[in-house]
């Protein structure tokens, strides 16, 4: 895919994501949002991906969903009357998917399903979208000059990826109603102290400290093991129980053992660094996905 | 309704209501449980409450459960011998609604219900249902003369008013067990370290303080957003899954930006305030309950 | 039972559950597991013990699992092929149960299971099972000297012992993840920072505060009131409604108001220490287990 509004830069392992429209500060469009989702598809079955870093180009982030397009500036088609039944049963219809899903949340469910870790290194203003595709990444880290708001109420809209069921489990649900209702834009350290990032780090070294979080999550550490970590924590933010998580997992140690496992168990009697092999796009245990 | 126990004021947007037993510390009774719940309900569907305040008179917010009653204290019918299977099945009969139904959960559920923002100022001392009618309120504030205390395992009973639920998350499984198990009275800045409180305040700013919050959710903010956004958030803290959040927030997005999206958005691009017209009584999606 | 890996200790209400394999820094094997579980089993239904403090002999708490043991180290029988179906309608066939169960994830439902408060008093080292098996535990203290890792990633291997749906639920699903990923050893002070302890406190003070803390559980405290808030709040946890959670509690108050309720609001009302008197061996209200 040819892209227009992302770029993409691979480095031993890191997948760099830049979001790429600077002379409109990064602004989120129905385009941009194709491009991450086809993004983040191909990054979850390549096996020299091994983490994603998402920034922004120039000094935003992402300023938000483009409102200077014309007709619905969400893209929706005003035209339909759809029901909650609709969501459910026909999602997949074309008139569903591209004239009533929130294409936030399309990016979002994306991202969720990729199989490697994903950092947000947020390098400037980050509103609306541009704030809450932030919360399906794994970390968060932000530059000093890194700005926030969950802006929906000023704009008179709800909030929408995913972010009323993620932004509370994330910074808590007393945090998360408050920043909605406030609608305001805010600075870094109050986003850390609300529990919305990692830290915070002077501008000129964001890159240098994603990437270092980055380098910890690879070197001698097994990809499967990650992949299915990941799947297992969002699958578990959700509806099942503490059952369902021990049935998981004891078929993910199941099948992990017998693979990379045995490499692991091997390198630590005899002292040394492991060499995992398995890989995300072929090794995977058959139960998965569930 | 004429309510004996607690009193209203409206103050421009805000509906300030006082728990009114002063005598008593404000003490709980089934009669204020079912004021509460009338109040709650009319405030959700009134267009002129932009947000609720609750507040005690006098020195304590709610001493707890008023204990000099006769009979069973908490109102409950202890000729009847209830299973769980009553309570999912007949939980409107009126043996089980009057004589079995916890009066705290009632309210508690009456305040999630709310379809508007509900902040707590915590003037004295909270303890009992004083507590845990706190957690179904999005923001709490206390005075530096605040306390609180679950102190069901000291009185020999179980938690309520949702209490089970709501605690763990908003302060973590671990501080939540813990207080439970305590019983004990603690003093604001333990509440405000252990995640309870967003702030504690000089006694003779509480009101201020909480007016100052109330104010920045109203001025230039649609209600109807504020009103969607606090129904998915609760609704998202229990069973349903992310991809069901991606529904809920498609459908909202889907039905706000037609009507006062419309006017925030001309706004953004006007670079003026928004004037929003959608009102929670007559404007909310047709998806709305779900 | 005669314990082999494991020893208690009753003192007076507590129950000292100590892992004791000193001479392999009382690292975890399958036959540990097993003594676990009963001793939580039979912990859960013995009315002298009210609160269970778990430690580790000597200078580590658990170093994880034995490694050193031939075959399979997790106890796994590589020759089956289980699928999610089998773990959903099997569980308990001896070749599931045994050959495929996580025997981690089988202690830490144990201990969610018991009715009784419990304390982890990390003295040392506790890395993989070590750390995971905190998870189902209350309250988390820790010495200085402890160190922890989620290492699995290193192993090869899944993580386990339900840590997947509970850490997020405890530190939040970014730390959560970050631990998992970087699989390395941290120390006390980053547990403490990150949310997965309550203290940490100096070696040699650690058994008496975990003691103050156990005991501040007991005194003049209802044995099935934190039972109910124990069982109620970690079935909360998992998928179930505020509804459910009404529905629930409002039982619990039912029939704990007529029993140790009842000696409860006398005591307040004659200014006294309550005499509690009903026990979770006998006097769980008839819906328990729901």
């Amino acid at each position: 895919m040819n892209y227009e509004t992302i770029r993409l830069r691979h480095d031993n392992g890191i997948l760099w994501l830049t979001l790429h429209r600077p002379a409109t500060l990064n602004a989120f469009t129905v385009q941009m949002a194709g491009e991450l989702i086809h993004a983040f598809e191909s990054a979850s079955d390549d096996d020299a991906v091994r983490v994603v870093i998402v920034t922004g180009e120039g000094k935003a982030f992402c300023a938000g969903m483009d409102l200077g397009s014309g007709g619905n500036v969400f893209g929706l088609d005003e035209s339909l009357s759809p029901t909650l039944a609709d969501m459910e049963q026909r999602l997949g219809d074309p008139d569903i998917a591209n004239g009533v899903r929130d294409t936030g949340g399309r990016v979002a469910l994306a991202i969720m399903a990729c199989k490697k870790p994903v950092i947000g290194a947020v390098n400037g203003a980050a509103v609306g979208i541009g704030s809450t595709m932030l919360l399906s990444m794994d970390v968060r880290l932000a530059s000093d000059q890194a700005r926030f708001g969950f802006v929906f109420g000023r704009v008179g809209i709800a909030p929408e990826a995913c972010s009323t069921w993620l932004l509370p489990r994330i910074v808590g649900v007393s945090q998360a109603l408050e920043w909605f209702y406030r609608a305001d834009v805010f600075d870094a350290q109050e986003a850390l102290r609300g529990g919305l990032l990692r830290a915070v780090v002077p501008a000129a070294g964001l890159r240098a400290e994603a990437e270092r979080i980055a380098r910890g999550f690879i070197s001698g550490r097994s990809a499967v093991s990650a992949a299915l970590t990941r799947q297992m924590v969002y699958a578990g933010l959700g509806t099942h129980e503490r059952d369902q998580a021990h049935r998981l997992e004891s078929l993910a140690v199941f099948y992990t053992s017998q693979k990379d496992g045995r490499e692991g168990v091997a390198a630590f009697r005899e002292r040394r660094e492991p060499r995992f092999t398995s890989t995300p796009s072929k090794d995977m245990p058959p139960f998965y996905p569930w």
